[in-house]
């Protein structure tokens, strides 16, 4: 009798592992025969699921940002107007939230000089920016749009660039710096101070 | 007679090649052959400069932070404390800047899994630091070296996460609007506002 496979796990297994390689030796050294070995299946089986490395590496990019989209939504659900919380969500404070970036920067590398992944970025950086809109609109209800959008340009501008310095500088950037660059943001700056004073900032 | 060679010259016009080739098609993209075929000369000669593919890029990374530091250094021969000119000098506001920019992608995407050039995206990003945090102390004396520290953090900040983004969407990043996320910055205002109105934003 053949076994279930449930294709859709298979294939987060494969980019898990793909993510894995992508972090510890960069895009040029996954290999769809390594990303096979790592995953206890055959070659044969990866392309099956990936028509090449690209599409491969497509996914496992996607994945990673999914992986966010998870930790956002989970805030979301728990207060739509928790802006603070998104930028916890989308800040390297953890090993997660690292290798998350660590993931797009990989991501980036290859997207600047391909159309699609360029576009594919483009993307996802306006669907952030329209859930930290939403976020800073139901938090401060007088905003315009037009303010509300700003804001969360900024926003995400901030939290890019911690992001890029901290991912090769986690020393330079414990989570109470991090926060600290966030200041305007109602709540960080309670948040760093809180989580300082509790020596839970992971630091 | 042999020819004089000018070796230096040499070798940025091999690392000028390379950029292209980075930009045009990725880090992949870049090999040996293509790179001594557009620099006009052979394959023995690049290999006699550089090791291997890795040296190469390395040089062609550093080609494009001294671009920068050039555009740096022109800004704070004439005012150094003109903080909104190195700002100026960073952002991706035309071709050349953007390019560096692309360069830089392409080498964190190779930085995340690689040591040596992680150590490398952590010095440039203390020395740039170091530049704007002395030019903000150079404005504002009575500043505090830590305060102006702080200040070199956030404005190195906004201009990497601007950078991001504009690279990636020049549309929706026109100059005015790169500037204007460094409002908070003496003169970056002024300056969007009196490029907006003289129709010079290059956007």
């Amino acid at each position: 009798m053949p076994k279930i496979v449930d294709h859709d796990e298979r294939r987060r297994t494969v980019a898990r592992v793909a993510a894995d390689l992508v972090i510890e030796g960069g895009v040029d050294a996954v290999t769809v025969r390594d990303v096979a070995a790592g995953a206890g299946t055959s070659t044969a089986i990866v392309s099956h699921y990936f028509r090449d490395k690209r599409e491969l590496l497509r996914f496992t990019f996607a994945e990673a940002a999914s992986r966010a989209r998870r930790r956002v939504d989970a805030v979301l659900a728990r207060d739509p107007a928790d802006v603070a919380g998104l930028c916890e969500a989308l800040l390297p404070l953890d090993d997660e939230r690292r290798a998350d970036w660590q993931i797009w920067f990989a991501f980036w590398g290859q997207a600047v000089a391909d159309p699609a992944l360029g576009a594919e970025q483009r993307q996802r950086v306006l669907d952030t920016r329209a859930i930290l809109a939403a976020a800073v609109g139901a938090a401060s209800p007088r905003l315009t749009a037009e303010s509300a959008d700003d804001e969360s340009r900024r926003l995400l501008t901030l939290i890019t660039g911690v992001a890029a310095q901290a991912v090769f500088d986690p020393d330079d950037w414990p989570p109470h710096r991090q926060r600290q660059l966030l200041d305007g943001v109602d709540g960080m700056a309670g948040l760093a101070a809180v989580a300082e004073v509790a020596g839970v900032a992971g630091s």
